[in-house]
This record gives structure tokens, C-alpha cells and sequence, in this order.
């Protein structure tokens, strides 16, 4: 079990990877205890770095519903250190089947939260109750190490397209990078999908200037992508989710980058609210748009994203109110909305994989359909039938 | 010259139109002293209904810059008496283009600034100076007037659209509207373009429901659109931004309107920044997308909007910092985003004629191109030559 600073033993990327005040993380680690969790507190963030320990299965469902933890492959990584406080708690087959409901109940949208669950209870399940304990945290362990490498894949996948489109510019000016909400560091385990590319170019010279969408409501652009894009000193400007098509229109604009919840067999895009509306404008100013995703991320059971992927819908609280600093510091709530009126929080939006340039996964870059997710994981292919 | 109660005389409407407490009002009138202008200040609202005495000419320029007036009727009406009190300081020809000049500075997209400034320096150049302050006070207060009579021929012609799309529902639920920013009453003198139809709707008994998009930067739907809708008793729901794609993709919209700062000759819209992208949005998913505007919004010297309209460009901290009520009541001011994070901040933005379903005007309503417009507005026909 790891503990901090939690990338003892990873060399694939040096020591240049995500630092807070000068100490490496990563956003989920097994404390020093042995057995409790920790995580960044995120709904803390931009205005403070504060853990927080997980001691309980409930204490990780309570983390991913209030979105302490986001971010669709932090989601599963958390989840699946939820199943492995529940063994410690309670080995038997009826606290793996609770854990594993309470736990997948939390957020409706992300497949990765189910396909961590499920490789947990399949694993688990096979195994007499007092193996189960340890088994879960070496399991969770690799799931998260699956991530990274996964992640680090999607980064220099991403890079070899960045490159292309760099050298077609001629070193004149910065490649110009739009991305939507965090799809980075913060919502992966380590490195990021949407931003891995972005932290390897960054690290390798070729000059980048990220469009950070501030991302309503929760702001995850302008508090979370900002801060880790700042911490890395990787240039960027925030704009509001408004302005991408102005700047694309401009041709301000050079490719899009965004995450993603759910990626569906033909290619549909789950994503943030407001992908859609930026893929469009895409579209209609023959801007690529990219889709950075973990095999894990797609989900082989559907093909329409905007009939069958359920869109949660959250509180209005998240739209009307807004937590910020005061000039003389203090950490305060206030309300922006006319009084009296009621506000709509749809969490997520499908993107229509036709409006996808391409999918960039730890496997390679394909077209967003069927085949082309087929083409690099074929063990998803139907078997023959003859 | 008017006084409080502003609406005294104005009888088309009967008594049902915009009341504040049981006040009605207009968004701009002449002080009790019958010489200084009052308005509404609308970086107040919705924490705080106040109005605002304006006695110099540097004043209401000052008003229009920092938005405590804005919507493109209501800053030409602002900018009409910002002449009357400069040619009551000083009706020399001098002081009349200084006047000029620096309020057609204050903002640089609206074209309705330009028109009603036009407006009066045609008008009062062919005057003695000893005449010009009257003649100034009365020529603005006819642009007010127009701007009410303007508007309210929009709301019914929108009605008419409306009432076309309600008898196809069936009546079975109410006619689901959105729009973007603030076209209502507080942007233009009284009714407002884009609402005007929506508030005639619904005081007609045609049902309807406002999809509110907040509007960020500066939040004009949720703080200035709800509240309005709100104070009217007429049903909506805020939503951010980013929300609007989806709702359209799922059937909820059955048609979108907005108002505009300017419309070139070619029918291209600019408004408020993510109009575009909700156009893109209706283009999608097959919903109308109308645009109410006033004949002065027409900039008939342009075509191509994207490349012509010069977009305004306004300070980071529109975006980087909200402002609103604590649950004890005080207004506070907190930084949203991550420290040391810039950002940029495009006024408006401009949707191609070719997004855009209908233009909704006083004379009626044209397809967005030349020829629409030249029907609505032959006078504005270049002459025959032959």
C-alpha cells in the first residue's frame, strides 16, 4: 500500500509531475496508518489545499456525492477504496453487495464508478471473507496505477496530434487549446486525460496557451483546471463558457480538448453541460475537437448517448449561490439570483459523436465510431459467429 | 418633460405593464427638479432596487460605461438625455460634438447609441443655441416615447409566432421559452424587445415558461431577466449557460428568442457573448431561434457581422469575481477564481443570418438577410438608379 508522497516508486515521468508546495500528489493514497484513505478536498479548492481522510465506506460515498472527489476516473479509483474500507469493516458477501450499491447510487452519469465496482465485486467475490480486506486495497492499489499509466498513454498520444498541428503553425505563436470543466490531474488519479497532453508538451517545449471554459456552475475551469495549470506554469487565460465560439470564430482556436464520463459503443460523448455547445461551434468553424478517454470510460452496452446515458440533475443551490474569497480574505456563500426565482442543474451533456474529430485513448487516436473504438480495443468485438 | 410615475399618459397597455412596489416605472425619466434624469441602478439589482439622479452629462456617460443602465434602447435613450443636460450647461456647437463624442466612446458595440445620438446632433445643429436645451429634453424624451411604441408593435408581433406555436402543442403545456441575457423591460425604456412578447403572452393568458440562461459574465439573466420575469409573475427557471443544448436536444425548448445590439444589413446578429452558441444549439435541434429588435438596431452601413462589428472588450474581474447576498444579508464581493489566473472577457458575439429563424421587428417580421430587412425597411432601399 502506497503512502505519501504517494509516487514513490513511479519513474515513468520523472519528478516533474503535479507538486503542491513542493511536495508530489496524487489525488487519492493510503495514509499512513495503512488502511484509512486520503484525498484532496476539492470543493475546497482554489481557496485552499486540504485533505481529508476517509476512514469509512460511507465516508466515500459521502466524498463522491458532495464531489470532495470528481472527476470521472478519481470517481472510480475512490469508489474502489470505498469497497476496500467496507471489507475491512465486514468481509461477508452481504456488506460487498451493500457497499457496492450505496456506492454506485452515488453519481448516476460516470461509467467509470461502475466498472471499478464491478472489477472490485468480481475479484472480491471469488475469494473467502478473510482474504477479502487485503485483496481490495491491492486491487484498488492497481486500479489506481492503472490510471496513471493509462493517463500517461493518453498524454503522449495526444501529444503526437498536438505536434502535428505545432509544426503546421511553424513555431510562429502558441498552440491554442480550448478545454471544458477538469479533465485533469484533479479528476484522474495522476496526469489528467483532457490535460495530460497539454502537461507534456508544456514539459517538452512545445509552447501552449490554454482557453480555460470557467465552467457553470461549479466553476471546475476557473478553480480547478486554473489551479493546476497555474501550479504546472503552464500558460492560460479563463474565459466564461460563453466566449469559445466567439474565439473560434476569430479563429482564436487551434483544437478543443475535453474529458468525459461516458463514451458510448457508436462514439457519443458524455461529458460536462456545455460540451455540446462547444463541440458545435467547432463543427462550425472546422476546429478540431478531441476527446481524451481511458478505456474504462466507454460504455460497450449503449449506443445512443442522448436517449440512454442518465443525466443527473443537482441541486439548484450550485447555480444561485457561489463561494468565493473576500478582498480581506474570508472564505464567503453568497447568493446571485433574483430572489424568489428557481434554477434547473443539469450536470452533463451528449455530444453527438459527429461532431467528434477523434478519440485519444491510452490505445491510440480513432475516429469516434463503432469501429474505431472496436479498432483499438478488439476484445470488445462480438465473437465471430461460423 | 415626464415625472414619476413615468407612465403617466401612456395608456396602450392599460395598467398592467412593469410596477416596482406598486410603482410603475420606466428605466429612465426626468427628476421631479424637471431637469435631471433619473435611472434605475441596474448593477444594484435584484439585492437592491435604486435609483440613480444623473445632473451632468459626464455623469450619464459615466452610467453607461459602468452599466448601471445598459440594453441597447436604453443606452441611446440615456445617451439622448446625456446631450439635453450637456446643451443645458452649454449649447454651443463646441460643447455639442464634445458631448457627442464622448458618449458615443462609453460603449462600442450598440448601435442604437449611435443612432440616438445622431439623432440629436442633426436635430439640435439646425437650432440657435438659446434653443437647444429644450428642443433637446424634447427630442429625447421622443425617443423614449418611440422606443415604448417600438416595442410594444415587437411583443405583438411576437405574439402572433407565439400564439402559432401554442395552438400546435395544443394547449397542453406551456409554450417553453428561452433567452439569453436581458432584452426586457430594464434594457430598453418600457416593455422590452425580447420579453416584450413574452409579457404580452402571458398577460393575455397564452401560458408560457422562461428558460432563464444566467448570462455570465455579469449574470444579466439571473439577476436582471428573473427578476423582472419574477416581479411579473411570469413562470421561469434559471438555468447556467451551458444548460441550453441539452434542454433543446431533449424537446424541452420550443423556441428561443433574443434581443440585439446591433443587426448588420445581412441580418447577422451581434448580442450578448453565447448567443452564438445557442443559435448553433436551435440549428441543431430544428427550434426556432427569433431575434426581437427596434429599427434603430439596424446597422445598415455593415454586412458581415463577424468581421464588422467592432466586439467590446471589458475588464478580468467581470469574471473573476461575483457579487451577491450573504445568508445574513450583507452584499459581498468574492474572488471566484484560482489565484493568479487572468482572464478575458468578450462583450458579445456575433450568430450568422443563417442561424436565425426570423428577425421579430416593430413593422413585423422578415427572414434575416437583406431582402427581409429592405421589406420591412424600404426606405433604407438604395435608390433606383435608371
Amino acid at each position: 500500500m502506497q503512502s505519501r508522497p504517494a509516487r514513490t516508486g513511479w519513474t515513468g515521468w520523472g519528478v516533474l509531475g503535479m507538486k503542491v508546495d513542493g511536495v508530489a500528489y496524487r489525488t487519492i493514497w493510503v495514509g499512513k496508518d495503512g488502511w484509512s484513505v486520503e484525498v484532496i478536498d476539492q470543493t475546497r479548492l482554489p481557496h485552499a489545499f486540504e485533505t481529508v481522510r476517509l476512514a469509512t465506506m460511507e465516508a466515500t460515498a459521502h466524498a463522491i456525492r458532495t464531489m470532495q472527489v470528481r472527476g470521472a476516473p478519481l470517481i472510480g479509483a475512490t469508489a474502489a477504496y470505498g469497497i476496500a474500507l467496507a471489507m475491512r469493516a465486514d468481509p461477508s458477501d452481504a456488506a460487498l453487495d451493500g457497499a457496492y450499491h450505496m456506492l454506485l447510487a452515488t453519481r448516476p452519469t460516470a461509467i467509470n464508478l461502475r466498472w471499478a465496482l464491478d472489477q472490485m465485486r468480481q475479484h472480491l467475490r471469488l475469494l473467502a471473507p478473510n482474504d477479502r480486506a487485503q485483496a481490495a486495497y491491492e486491487r484498488a492499489a492497481a486500479i489506481c496505477d492503472e490510471d496513471v499509466a493509462i493517463n500517461r498513454a493518453i498524454g503522449e498520444n495526444g501529444l503526437g496530434l498536438f505536434r502535428v498541428k505545432t509544426e503546421r503553425l511553424g513555431g510562429k505563436r502558441p498552440l491554442r487549446i480550448l478545454t471544458h470543466c477538469n479533465a485533469g490531474w484533479l479528476a484522474t488519479v495522476d496526469w489528467g486525460t483532457a490535460l495530460a497532453p497539454i502537461y507534456l508538451a508544456h514539459d517538452s517545449g512545445v509552447k501552449v496557451h490554454v482557453w480555460v471554459d470557467e465552467t457553470r456552475p461549479r466553476n471546475q475551469g476557473a478553480s480547478l483546471t486554473a489551479w493546476e495549470l497555474g501550479r504546472h506554469g503552464v500558460p492560460h487565460t479563463v474565459i466564461v463558457d460563453n466566449a469559445g465560439g466567439h474565439l473560434m470564430q476569430h479563429n482564436l482556436v487551434d483544437l478543443c480538448i475535453v474529458g468525459t464520463d461516458r463514451v458510448t459503443a457508436n462514439g457519443d460523448v458524455c461529458n460536462k453541460i456545455g460540451t455540446y455547445l462547444k463541440a458545435l461551434a467547432a463543427a462550425d468553424n472546422r476546429v478540431p475537437f478531441y476527446v481524451a478517454l481511458p478505456g474504462p470510460t466507454v460504455d460497450w452496452r449503449i449506443g445512443d448517448g442522448v436517449k440512454e446515458i442518465p443525466i443527473e440533475e443537482r441541486e439548484a443551490r450550485e447555480i444561485t449561490h457561489m463561494t468565493g474569497r473576500t478582498a480581506d480574505g474570508r472564505i464567503e456563500t453568497v447568493d446571485i439570483a433574483a430572489p424568489g426565482s428557481s434554477a434547473a442543474n443539469y450536470a452533463f451533456d451528449v455530444t453527438p459523436a459527429r461532431l467528434v474529430t477523434a478519440l485519444i485513448t491510452e490505445r491510440g487516436v480513432a475516429p469516434a465510431n463503432r469501429e474505431g473504438l472496436l479498432g483499438l480495443y478488439p476484445e470488445q468485438r462480438p465473437a465471430a459467429v461460423g
